[in-house]
Parts: structure tokens; sequence; C-alpha cells
């Protein structure tokens, strides 16, 4: 008789239980207020009742709090509860067969068919009385006792007896999962933000004055006032000198070539220190203080890699990988070199050395108030680092997002996710035709890819100035600008160059930006740029006054008979707010079409009369049944957001 | 420094493993013969290469199999290896970083750049030597360290060395699965099989005479000549007296009422013994010979259940349930009470001696030469009980089949054939138009549901005789019969009511048979039903003739533009063996329509011709391009069971 289990009488199989990200070898993902729905399917052999219970502990509180399940239909159960706290959550799920339901569910139907059930509540009282016995709760130990000895139908199928009974059930043979499932819990931001990045250096009105966190801090009340909430900066830590990169990636010409922010590290300091040209820590201080005053977080680009001038290549060889020829081994690309950056050796022996100092990098700038960070390159550092340092962090301070700064192969960037990483950039700005927007969408915004990974999309990143923006003129900006913060409720731009239209590349065919500010100052009039900025405060204003756009829960594609139309809606669970939104993908030409709505989805009436207001232009227009005819032309609007209201 | 990973130099990352049940809780299945093709999600941080490997060892053999992955785009990689014999195979997947082939790809591109090398050929060197130190082979650690000792550009570029550096990888910070994934290979039979069932108490040409085992082998030669290979009996174990029923189910009126097979046991023994109408078990022992030389194995059922004068009942009270008054508890479905059955008591503390005496059951029988068993109700038997006694049985006899009777909620039936069934009843006979038969075969023979179930498809059963065949005529039995037989690899008839057209229900509304052999021995005439029987032939000759129908695997529907057709194909992975089958619904009406074949997923050349030899009557058709129309007058045939041959 070998392999039988200790206990053959376990009969309940808990299985598929939701949400769970591959087999629970990593964490669900949700933000704080959420009511985390939990579901399994649950069954035994047989035809006896079975019940499920959730088991569920808020994080650092080792009590677990329960409460039974319901059935949803097909043997599936479910339950949920509130995540009030940031933090990682724990859970599971356990079932049994109640002896007890199952024959009162009996009694009823032999009492209805005139049975004699004297035999029956004699073995009913059996369980009764075993139930007496188990009872903590003396007054139920002693209703449970007098019950038993004098069982009747009407007694037994009383519905205060089966409360009881449930408060004391058999859990002989109950089975759990194996182990607890966990989600992690982050704040609001983590799933709703719209980032405004903007390079430091170009913050000065005075081209011949480098840019400083003061310049920052005068233009916080233009970000506000554009309506973000998130100011990220490229690396404000001091840059190298050698092979130091001047304007438009060329050798540096002269020592007053300002070199690349992502070259990290000089005489002065490396990951922990600040650039001198843009002040000092106070300054910075400052910045983070000013910013919060107006909702706005400040989150930092942390690049883990060195200049030649990083004072780690020194203090800590160990943790570079040298070659034979005793110089130390910078970034390549074979043919191509980047001799002003040197990678981090991941496998070196002290590789437990370089994950703390790595680590300390995150908690130092915690520690002056960065509560969000935006990780360059992190597909290039091993993934159990990251699954090791963004735990680590999280434990102690729950409250920090980090965004993965990947663009790389689907299954790489998902994996970071997985890891730990709560927000990512995506190929939003490569999907550049309707089909491809809605399959792609669809991708991320359904299980299992929305339990783990959650979209930033940027119409435009320093790196990426997409040919649709080179050439689509201001309908792409704006279309654009909309897909992002409709879409996706995590959303960024890069400016002031974005809302003032900056379309010229580096050359034909590339998506660098000519003149870049990752190579150079630059200074901009911000009193430009009116229609774009007009949109960017229309469509930010909407996000913060419609929940149904803080999610991509329920995102749902609504059938164009214009392949060049993109029709998509967001809602709230309870369906009270409802935005439609009709996006013209062809910037050239006016296009015109039918939206076919799932009214039902949106829990609006057929036949009855409801309005759509555009959000961004407060234009009205009453419609009735699922066929709405639609027209942009993209000299005049690059969309529709329309808020959907049923009319009384 | 908590929760560092023991090694955090291991880089590559293995998941999405497949074939793999449920995370690997339960192995896969294959059959005998079977390439097993691997597959895995394998990558790294960074851009260096990675390759990943599969181990695998067959049945009883510690020594693991080892063979590289190919990558097949989309960081997956894949390998496949051949199931040779029947057992349990187990394999995994472990990967590693190649810093050599990343070393050898990087020279390749500075050598075509013009680049010095000097300093690259010394990393090289570097790499190889270390292989030389690893290298078990002497010729290889010589030929390793010479090379090393001289590396030029050609030598580090030739072929050869990579051949020896991938025969001594360095797997130190290697990954591989936590633990091994498991696949099951069952024979043939498993797969693909043809069943007919049959009561031996009719099997008697003499209705005063109670059939008997000869009787049965006087009947092999009709079952071998309609193409079955599995001759399925109703219990054969004595049939209990007390509560016993007579016709259609009554009460017993007279001693000489036959009572029900499944009512198992009786003075004269139980599970282990034979009902003495039938004749003994050297009579059992002479049909399996018999029907063995004919190709067909004998398949029992196996109802572990008893009657009120099984031996255990006496001898092993404890298996079975008290009630209050000192009787033995009955089967019931309240109100309903079945006083004929009592079921044993999985709950009962001697729980390990009645799991051992049911397997023991199973045990007896295989060594009376039985390798197929239909288990009935399995899902009012425990998981676990299941999940132990069929592996603990297929671990020292692996050749046998096990059918899972079970007619309930699908997540039960699926659970079934996770813990070790081999085959499963369906739904199939409640599927009655087209568009629900192609949903549930879709579902059914595509992964998950693939991976572990294997359906047994049945137009009758003793217990199911559907309102179509009731109502529909001819063209419904010929109609179910085609579907189940090319729908399905595995198909049964319970005969032979079937083939001889029996369409009498008990009473409105009911599907059970008028008469039913289940409570009365019925007499045959077996020269009837000759249209039926010609069908039946040809219809499972063509499944022996035709590899394509021995297997679910490549199903593939082709639309009809009429809903009352079903058009679908089957095919071998090599696509020389194309079977197409048309079935029309509608059995009072001739229906017509064009059919669109996916052409291409069947290997024929879209605009040439192609030959459809219908299977069923010869006829040949020439058709060209994927429209084919299709007209099917059920008074004239059912169904089209055409073989596609692209003509020179």
């Amino acid at each position: 008789m070998s392999g039988l289990p200790a206990e053959g009488r376990r009969r309940t199989v808990i299985e598929n239980v939701t949400p769970q990200v591959d087999g629970g070898r990593f964490p669900a993902k949700q933000v704080v207020g959420d009511t985390l729905v939990v579901e399994a399917d649950v069954f035994a052999d047989g035809h006896d009742e079975v019940r499920a219970r959730l088991s569920w502990r808020p994080p650092d509180n080792p009590a677990w709090q329960q409460q039974e399940m319901d059935p949803v239909g097909n043997d599936r159960w479910q339950a949920s509860f509130r995540l009030g706290e940031v933090g990682r959550y724990e859970f599971f799920v356990s079932a049994r067969v109640d002896h007890w339901r199952t024959w009162v569910h009996d009694l009823q139907k032999r009492v209805a068919a005139g049975q004699d059930v004297t035999v029956d509540l004699q073995i009913g009282a059996q369980i009764i009385a075993a139930a007496a016995e188990r009872a903590a709760d003396a007054d139920h130990a002693s209703v449970l006792t007098e019950t038993a000895a004098q069982l009747t139908a009407s007694t037994a199928l009383a519905p205060g007896l089966t409360e009881i009974m449930d408060a004391n059930p058999d859990l002989t043979w109950a089975t759990s999962l194996d182990s607890p499932l966990a989600v992690v819990v982050d704040p609001v931001r983590a799933r709703f933000s719209a980032w405004y990045e903007l390079f430091p250096r170009s913050a000065s009105p005075d081209p011949k004055r480098h840019g400083t966190f003061d310049d920052v801090i005068n233009r916080l009340d233009y970000i506000a006032g554009l309506g973000f909430d998130v100011l990220y900066l490229p690396p404000i830590s001091p840059i190298g000198r050698h092979f130091r990169k001047g304007p438009n990636n060329r050798e540096s010409g002269t020592a007053a070539d300002l070199g690349v922010p992502w070259a990290i590290g000089a005489p002065v300091g490396g990951h922990t220190a600040i650039h001198p040209q843009l002040g000092d820590l106070g300054g910075f201080d400052r910045l983070v203080h000013a910013a919060r005053q107006r909702g706005i977080e400040v989150a930092l680009d942390i690049a883990f890699q060195s200049s030649p001038d990083h004072p780690w290549v020194t203090d800590h060889p160990e943790w570079f990988r040298a070659r034979p020829d005793g110089t130390v081994q910078y970034a390549e690309n074979p043919p191509k070199k980047y001799q002003d950056i040197y990678p981090f050796d991941f496998e070196a022996s002290d590789w437990r050395g370089l994950w703390q100092a790595l680590n300390d990098v995150f908690r130092f700038w915690i520690g002056h108030g960065v509560n969000i960070f935006r990780v360059d390159n992190p597909h290039t550092k091993p993934f159990a680092f990251w699954e090791w340092c963004l735990n680590d962090i999280k434990a102690d301070h729950p409250q920090v997002i980090f965004l993965a700064e990947a663009f790389t192969r689907p299954k790489v960037m998902y994996q970071l996710a997985k890891v730990g990483f709560s927000q990512s950039y995506t190929y939003f700005t490569w999907r550049n035709n309707a089909a491809e927007m809605q399959e792609y969408l669809e991708e991320l915004t359904r299980p299992p890819v929305s339990d783990f990974f959650r979209p930033n999309f940027w119409p435009n990143t320093p790196d990426i100035l997409h040919a649709d923006l080179q050439t689509g003129g201001p309908a792409a900006f704006e279309a654009r600008l909309v897909l992002a913060a409709t879409l996706s409720s995590s959303y960024g731009i890069y400016g002031p160059v974005f809302e003032l239209g900056e379309s010229t590349a580096r050359e034909l065919g590339s998506e660098e930006y000519l003149n870049s500010e990752k190579y150079q100052q630059r200074t901009w009039d911000l009193t430009g740029g009116a229609r774009l900025r007009g949109l960017i405060e229309r469509v930010n204003g909407a996000r913060r006054a419609h929940p149904a756009l803080q999610t991509n829960e329920r995102l749902l594609f609504h059938p164009a008979d214009n392949p060049n139309l993109l029709a998509y809606s967001k809602n709230t669970a309870n369906q009270r707010d409802v935005i439609l939104t009709v996006v013209n993908f062809d910037y050239h030409a006016t296009h015109s079409g039918v939206i076919t709505i799932d009214l039902a989805a949106l829990g609006l009436v057929d036949g009855a009369p409801y309005e759509a207001v555009d959000l961004l232009d407060d234009q009205t227009y009453t419609w009735i049944g699922p066929r709405a005819w639609v027209e942009l032309d993209p000299t005049v609007r690059a969309a529709h957001v329309l808020w959907l209201r049923q009319l009384p």
C-alpha cells in the first residue's frame, strides 16, 4: 500500500484559485481601496454539500480573517474583501464536505414526500451532538445538546440551528491550498498616474545658465496646471567626464559639453550624489516638498550603470568585469562600443555586496522623499536581483512605486512585472493602427497579464520620437495623447517638446530628437503650444473627474465600420460613470463611420435616449440605440472623449 | 539582507513548460509510439545567448537522457523525444547563459567590422581554458588547451570548436524546474478504440435459456465483423437477491426475475466472483482468450457498490455506514431509496482496508487477462482514492486502461481524468446541433483539456436512449454513429439494440429503453439491421485504414453556410491522410450548402484539383478550391466521410 495519503477522507478539491500568477509563484497586484474578489473551483465526489472558506490577512498581521465563500455556479465559489492598506496581503481557500447541510437538504425532501423520518432524525441528532462537543461557546454547546436530545423535523429545519451549526463546523477532513497566495497592494498612483518628464538642465529660461532644481520649482505651477501628478526627472547624479558625449551624440568636442545624465558618476559622487550644475541635496529636497504641495510626486530615474569616473570603479573594482588588458569592460553592442558606460558585473563573486549597494541607492532617495522610481533598462540586470531588491524595499516602504523602462521582448517585459515592478513601459508607441491597438490592449488589460502588469503609455520619450509624430502634424500629437491617456490609466509625456509639437528627428529614419536634451541644454518658449496644452488640460481634467478612466479593468472595444476609427469605453463597476472614446488613426483625412455600442455592457437602455458630452469641447449629442454615427476631421479634432449618460 | 537567494547568479528563467497539467500537479497523457513535444519559455536578462536542455527518462530507468532544445521564436524553445514504452515518463527543462556562444556571436560582428580583436581573443581563450578544465574527455581537454594557447579569429570561429565547447558546458549557474513533470504513456487503445457493449444474459439465441460466456464467444465473429476491438460487458459478478428489480425497474415479482447486474454480490461471492448463470471463471477465461484471438479486448464493468447480499456486508460491516436502527445505509437520492444497493463508506475509519480491497478487485481481473475497465459512477468515490488506486495499479500494469463512466458536472469529470482515468464518457449524447457540437469538441480536443482528458463518444448506452434516436429514425442512428466515430478516436455503441435500430423508450420523456436488458433477458435477431451494420462496418474500416481518424489532435471545423451541416477534418501530422466529414443534423429534411475548406491546413493546394472519395459508399467527387457544395438527403445518407487527396 505504497503512496497512500496520510488521510484518505479529505474529499474536497480546490482548483483554479484566482487571482493567481503562475500558480502562485508571483503575487497579483491591486491598489489600496480595491475589493479583492477571490474565486475558486471547489467540489467533492458524490452529492454531499460542500462549503468553501476564504482566509486572508493584511500586511504585518499574522492573524487570519475568515469568511464563507458563496457558490456562483458551475462549482465556482467566490468571496471578496477590501484591501484597506498598502503592503502584501496573503490569502488561501479551504473547503469541506458539510454533512449537516447535506442532511438538512435531504430531510426537507423526505418531509415534503411525507416519509417516515424517525431514523433520519436520529442521524441528525448524532451530527448535532458532535457539533455540541466541538463548540467552544458554552451557549452553543448547551443549545446544540438540548436540540439533539429532542430533535424534531421542525426544530431541525429552523434556520437558527443551521447558523449555530455553521459556527461549529467539522473541519477534521477539510482541505486547503498547499500554501497561501499573495497580492501586493500599491498606492492608487501605481494604477492611476499622469507623468510629465522634463530635463532640469533645460528648465532655465536663460540659455546661458544651466537649469537647476529651483528652475524646476518655478516650472511646477505650469505642470500642475496641465494636470500632471508625477514629475519625472532623468538621472540627477554627477555626469561622467571620460568619453562624454556632445550634442546629437557626437564625441564631445569641448569641456563645455554637458554630457548624458545616464553616464552616472564623477569624482564628486555616484548614484547618491547630485550633479553640481543642478544644485545640491537641499535644492532637491525643496523640489520634492514644493511638488508635493501641488499634488505632484517627484519620480527619479535610476540607471544602474557607471561612467568611468564613478567612485565605485576605484572603490569596488570587483563589481565590474576586468578585461585581460587590465581595463574595465565597457558597454558594447558589437561592433558598437559605449566607452562612457561601465555595466555592473552581476556575475561578480561579490554579487551580494553589489546587490546591497544598489538596494541602498533606492533607500537613500526614499530617505529624501522619493516614492516613485523609473528604472532604466531593468532587463539588463538579473530578474533574481529585482525580485529580491523590490520586495526587500517594499517590505519596509510599501508605498514605493517602480516603473520598468524595458523596451524588449514581451516575455522579458512581463517577467519584470511579475518579479515586482509596479508599472511598465509598453509597445504603445509602435501600435499605429486601430486593429493593432485593440489587439494589444486586449492582451494587456485582461488576465493573466492584467493580474501582474500595469501599462504606462507614452506618446513620446527622449529616446522615441515616433515617425507618426514626425509626419502626422498636430492631429498625430492629439490622437496619441488621447489614446495614451484614455486607454491606459497611467500615461506620460516628455515635455515641453511634446506640447510644443517638436517633431524634427536627428536624421531620416531615426526616432531620436534633433538637438536632444539628452546631450545638450535647450531653452523653451512655454507660451507656445496653446492648442495641445488646452487638450492636455482637458484630458487630465477628464481623467480626474471620471473614475472610469482611473482603471483599465473594464476597457471594452466597440466595432466601428471604418478601420481608421477605434472606439472603446471604460466604465465603473457600478456603471454610473461611462466614457466612450473614439479616435481617428488617419491624421491626414476626415473619417466617419458607425460605432455599434454594446449598450448593455455600459448599463444603457436600448431604445431610450442617452446623452454624449464631449469632455474635450463640451459639445453634447443625444443618441438612441446602439448605432452612433461619428465623423472626425483631423484639422478640427482627432478624437471624441464622450461621457455617456442615460437621459431621464 | 534577508531573503537573498542562495545563488544570485542564476540568470535564466524557465516558464510555461508544456505539456503540463495544473502546474505539474497531474501527469499529461500520451500513447506509446507518440513523439512528446516539450516546449518552454527560456530567457535571461540582457543580451547574452541562452541555451535550454530537455532531460527525460523512461519508466523504471533512473538515468536521465539529455538533449539540447531549439529556439522556435519569441523566447520559446522546443525539443521532442519518442515515447517507446508504456508507463510513466518524467522530464524537466534546464537552462543556462552560454558565454561561449555569446562571445562567438560578438566576435563575428567585430571581425566583420574590421575591429582589433586582440583583447577579445584573450577573453575567448579564458573561456576555452575554463572548458578544458571541465572536460571529462581527455581528447577534448587537450584540444581545448591547445586552442586556448594560440587562439586566432579563424580558429575561434571554426564550427568544430563550438561543438566541443557545447559538449563541455559551464553549468555552474544553470537553472532548472523545481521538480520534474510527468507524462503517462498508455497503450494505443487508450486513444483509439471502438467499443461494443452487450449483455451476456441476452447472448443466448434461446429465450428460455440464460446467456453464458460461451454464447458471447459465439457472438465474437459478429462483433469482429462489425470492426470493434473492445467488447465491454456489464458487471459479471453475482447479482443480489434482496430488493432485486424486475422488468422495467419494477419491484421484483417472482424468483424468476434476473435482477440488475450492478447490484453486486450474493452469498456465492462478490466483486471477484462470477454470476453463476453466466458460467464460471473458466468460461470467462475462455472468452478473454477467444476475443483476443480476434483482436478484441474484453472490458469489464467495475461498480464499487454492494447488494445487501454481498459477503462484505457481513465480513466487513466497517466498510458500510450503519444507521442508528442497526440497519445498513442503502443508496438514496431523497426521497428516492435504492434499497438493493449499499454504497461503501469512504469516510470509514478503516478506509485503508477498503481502498486495498477495491484495488485488489482490479488486480484479480487483471490476473484473468482483463486490461480495460469501465468504472461505474467513479464520481461518487473520492478523487484521492482514484488517484492512489489507478496510479498504484498502473505502476505494476501500465497497459491497463480505465474508462470513467461519470455523467456529472464538467469540473468533476475533468478531475477524474486528471487523477488517472484513461478515457471518459462525455456530454456527446446531449450535443444535438452543429454549433453545440463544434463548441464542445473545440473544448475537448485542445489544451488544456486534451492534455489529460480523452473522450469516448457513445450514441447510446443501456441508460441513455436519447430523444434523437427515439424520433429521428434511421438517419439519426446513422448521423450519431458517424459523429461519434469520426469526431472522437474512441467511441462505442451498446448493441445489438443500436444496430437493430431499437428506439422505444420506457415512457414518454424517458431516456430508458423499454424492456431494458438491465432488468431482463432479451433475444435478438441479428439478421436484421443490415443498413446500419453495413454503415458500422464501413466506418470502422475507415477508422482502421486512416490514421487521421485515430487521434483527435488535429480536429478542425470548416464553416458551412447551412447551420444544419457540420463539417470537420482530421489529418495526420504529415498531412498525408486527410478525412473530411460532413453531417446533416436534421434527420427529417434534405440540406445542402457550401463548405469553406481550410485547404492550407490540410496540405491541399488552392487552385489545383483534389479528389474526395466517400468512404461510406466509394462515390468520388473532384473538387477545386476551398468552396465545396454538399447535399445530404437523410433518406439516402446522413453523412459523408470523405478521403481528400490532391490529384497529380
